[in-house]
């Protein structure tokens, strides 16, 4: 992978091929966000499908929720966002931009420093030190650093002239904790339980960058496992196996990933680590493992004055639960598969083939209806209109079949269907697979299970 | 229907099953928000599924997106929404509160009079002459009429101290016009196609209310048709005939359903008009087709300076397309299909029974697995845990069987299967249905294939 793919080249595929766009571009674009086009939605809706199979439908101590953006903003004095949550920012006091200190840090060290651990003082002295420039102009005339909240923030103005501060959430999981009573009480669930949400969140972000990696609204698909403080080091590992084979399932190569314990870890955690992802631009955070401890449910029965104790209908022990929290970027796995995916490769006749070797199960289209000549249209079309109602399905008459079966590399279609003139005579077509370009005939009548087996995400 | 539902009683089931609680409710609820539960969010994913699968998936002409939430600021200024959208607002000087003109006057006249055509001096004079007071304080002594935009407001800090307002999309479909070119190159979409798109929108709504039915944070799934203006009045009828179609088909019935036409037009559309459903609080707004003209790539041509012209590869004609826009609000639909379903029955043995009459596709659960006896669960579980790979599946051995079947109906799972002694003998179960509470024995192997069908939507 590492010699072919590049952000270029999946930056380009996706906007050509429709997977994804530049938000608001014909208006120059607005701070990195980024719209899914019509082969991304689906790409990234099977994403977050296949998540939630694994996660939520496949696990019996699983409850989903989808909670609102916008929550009482005492939340987020509980949660600690509003006192001590953002990024070590500082000012270059000769261009006027804006800068994260750890980023400069760490990218001025080409990755080798991690300023995860380090103090504001700490990291104004190896600015000065290792003579750390503005990347902008050049100059070293920085301000000192300071704390840059990064909720976005907006208000309600309810009746007469009256207003309040509203946070965006910048994190999906206090939808969790603040459901924890809720949940509990209307499933009857048993800790150890989890509850499990797929939802946006949003941070001003000083320099969101790297395409879809770092954005300033982005879709978290994430879970907090509540659980005895005893079995909860069992738990954290246990979602440390889960979270790598459910990324591998979807077709991410081991050797492309690796885990990664924080240096650091917060006063009330046991443990922390995150599982990288080898992306063009190098080793990245893909998603996070956390043990919580009883943090969160503490600081919410402390600000909400509700009682958070769980008690064990059967050894009658009352406490509050610990929490393991699994968290994965539904935007950043996306561009981790589309990274993955991307293959150029030679064919015979000399030419390249560019293809996305997607998993079936998240591949945009499942299956596209190609018929050899525009007078076999009548026959392909009601191939085409069974399949609909089964899958998404894309239909191509235009320009020769090797042309076409290019298109469908290029978006990941793992099935591509000929319609033939013995198709009339016969009633079979020819099934080619996308990674093989192998074809077999198989009956018309048998399309929709051979493809609904081969597309399964189990 | 409208003998037994009440909005008292679907909040308090939805409550109480874990359909849907009140947002941030440990700390005293936040603005009519609402957070979906475990039941809930299955619903309400099942519902978007069907809506995509009828309007996208089965489709040809429509293309997918998933446009940012956080756009340009300019779109909000091309589509007039920071100049002129908004709700005739009047405070009471006594009380201090917040009132919409409109919708003082609807509630005074209890639904006879709409508003909508109304000028603010005529709403002025309306309360004036009608004696219309604060519902609140109940004097007359209310300042005049000023638009308030319900657009939410925030901030990006970029860089330096340089500030600038961001929106809240009020609407999705501003997501479609700005990818209107992006997606007809990228998909060689000929006209007419369309756009669709399911996503977020927030309004700072003075009085939400009704549970779901108006909130500030809310889903749309609606879509944008392009086509010749010669053909839009077809198109429009046509949307009107497939959006009926479609809620029929979920379950709503006919005799709750209407067509309302608006009584006065934007100058750029031919038509526009609601379908309202029969809600316990009476006919309200579901959604809403509009015939929208040229007006909005139009006015992003001239904000964008981007040409929105279509050529047609056939005829050569070159024109701006017209827009037929379908929408629906994705919680208006919950709500709706949460009333529609909901009986009381009585039973033979003199109990009542509440259940929600799901269409099998929408309903949370697809199929439970309850062991008649505690020492069938090694079986029960074995058959939960092939249930799970393929279904959204509930398993249940607490209580008696008559209360794990009203658990279940209460919840609208339309199968329940029970595993007895003879389960043991010969891979048999039964299989209850949740409308009829008739009860088949079919063989284990049977059991996926069998609910699958029971539960499609087409």
């Amino acid at each position: 992978m590492e010699s072919k793919v590049t952000m270029d080249k999946i930056v380009n595929l996706c906007k050509s091929r429709g997977f994804i766009f530049p938000g608001s571009e014909i208006y120059g674009g607005f701070a990195n966000t980024w719209d899914f086009g019509p082969v991304g939605v689906e790409l990234k809706n099977n994403i977050k499908r296949a998540w939630w199979k694994r996660f939520v439908q496949e696990d019996p101590q699983t409850y989903g929720v989808d909670a609102a953006i916008l929550m009482n903003p005492t939340v987020w004095q509980a949660s600690g966002h509003v006192e001590s949550f953002g990024d070590p920012k500082m000012d270059c006091k000769n261009c006027k931009t804006r800068h994260r200190a750890d980023t400069l840090i760490e990218n001025h060290s080409k990755g080798k420093i991690s300023a995860e651990g380090m103090t504001n003082e700490e990291m104004e002295a190896y600015i000065e030190e290792h003579d750390v420039r503005c990347p902008v102009c050049g100059k070293r005339d920085f301000t000192p650093i300071r704390k840059f909240n990064p909720m976005f923030t907006t208000s309600r103005a309810m009746t007469g002239d009256a207003s309040d501060v509203v946070y965006l959430r910048p994190e999906t999981c206090q939808g969790e904790y603040v459901n924890f009573l809720n949940v509990q009480r209307s499933t009857r669930a048993k800790v150890p339980f989890a509850i499990a949400q797929i939802g946006k969140s949003f941070r001003n972000e000083i320099t969101p960058g790297n395409f879809l990696f770092r954005t300033i609204e982005f879709e978290q698909m994430e879970l907090q496992k509540f659980c005895k403080e005893e079995s909860s080091m069992e738990t954290y590992e246990d979602y440390k196996k889960r979270a790598i084979t459910f990324v591998e399932n979807l077709g991410l190569k081991n050797e492309h990933l690796r885990f990664h314990d924080h240096d650091k870890l917060a006063h009330y955690a046991k443990a922390a680590c995150d599982i990288q992802y080898l992306f063009p631009m190098g080793w990245q955070e893909l998603n996070g493992i956390h043990h919580r401890g009883t943090w969160d449910l503490t600081r919410h029965q402390e600000f909400s004055g509700k009682n958070m104790y769980y008690l064990d209908p059967i050894t009658n022990e009352k406490y509050i639960p610990t929490v393991i929290e699994y968290s994965i970027g539904a935007d950043r796995l996306t561009l981790a598969l589309l990274c993955e995916a991307y293959d150029e490769e030679q064919l015979e006749n000399g030419e390249t083939r560019v293809v996305m070797h997607f998993h079936p199960a998240i591949a945009p289209y499942k299956v596209a209806v190609l018929p050899l000549q525009k007078n076999l249209g009548d026959k392909a079309k009601e191939i085409y209109n069974t399949l609909i109602k089964n899958f998404m399905c894309d239909y191509d008459e235009a320009g020769s079949i090797g042309k076409r079966y290019r298109r469908q590399d290029e978006i990941g279609t793992p099935f591509c269907i000929t319609i033939d003139f013995d198709t009339l005579e016969d009633d079979t077509v020819t099934i080619r697979d996308r990674d093989t370009m192998k074809q077999e005939r198989i009956n018309v009548n048998q399309l929709v299970d051979v493809i609904e087996k081969r597309i399964k995400f189990n």
